[in-house]
């Protein structure tokens, strides 16, 4: 099955790639690495979570978006390699949730990008992965993804 | 002398390395470069030391989460390689130190796990570091390590 | 024109490359990547940016910080690889920035970086980037740019 059929499975489909929101690329490619500029909830070139979970949004809003900014990296992914038959596996994830004091399952939220990962991925979905709990991201954003992958 | 046996001098020793807290991999090997999951200051599979250094902890507690993040790093290296001999050098180190307002000595206290690295890992520990200096982190741990080295 | 001469017409120059404020390397080589640490707007080792952008510091400061620390970036490529003609690309541009609390413009900042990288470095200087907004920073400085890039 390809990524775009398991997407659809889980009724869910490729967005286009978010374009970069300032002097930078959306993906660099060299020495076999795939390196993914921060990627946030965005949707159809609009920020859809905005605010921090465990105040103005949900944990259940925190996992939406998390989702969301995954698919922006499957979509940058794509856009950079013409599909997925390059891509031999992730490598990092970084996720940042922007987060309310008190507020510590950061690694919950991610989960939802983690999965989302591995289930369209399949192997080459695994990841290391190290959350953050910023009080703030830019643009008020509730999530940013910073991914690296090894490719072909 | 062996890593382990550094480890002793110094009256330390190699833990179990920490499972994932969620749905990725401790460590993802590729390209020549290990990449490594953000490591906590977890022992025995319990967060060892919580809250801010600055406030609930002393910058000396901060140095200890860190030699212990620092423990688990080589924890995992150690897992993902078998042993120390296909390592390389370590290339990165970032270290965040949840840290209270106005607590801006977070150089001091990563430096407990970079010059742990040091006298373990001889010159195979040298990196580079970024440190930082977040309101909280993921499970309101004090120390977070996320690491990645060059191996053969 | 050289990556210096370029610097010479934005009335720029390249400092030396500041030394390491710990036990690590200000670079690391390894695998076709270079490392590059953390740098700050540091200028002839004093920290010359302290606070947050939408406090102590106005948008217009973080900017000039943004292009202090780029500087000292491109400084700490000169050292490493004694020059730039070893450079084959930026990678990654981490920018993190000082911010107050509802200062949401942190990509408007990290611009100043990403359009110096461009304007020296040419093709060269292109690079994924990722911006934060945590609200302090190690040393209480206004900028932390952390950046990976490709060599031969």
């Amino acid at each position: 099955m390809s990524v775009e059929q398991r997407l659809a499975k889980l009724g869910l489909q490729l967005p286009d790639a978010p374009r970069a929101m300032g002097s930078y690329r959306p993906a660099v490619l060299a020495s076999g690495l795939l390196y993914i500029s921060g990627q946030l909830p965005i949707s159809k070139g609009k920020l859809a979570y905005i605010g921090r979970v465990g105040a103005e949004l949900t944990e259940a809003d925190g996992k939406a978006a998390a989702q969301l900014a995954a698919l922006n990296v499957l979509a940058q992914i794509h856009a950079a390699l013409a599909g997925f038959d390059r891509l031999v596996t992730l490598l990092r994830v970084e996720g940042h949730v922007s987060s309310a004091p008190g507020y510590f399952d950061q690694p919950r939220v991610i989960d939802a990008a983690s999965e989302l990962f591995s289930e369209v991925l399949g192997d080459k979905g695994a990841h290391t992965r190290a959350a953050f709990a910023p009080p703030a991201l830019p643009r008020n954003a509730a999530i940013e993804l910073v991914v690296t992958a090894a490719v072909d």
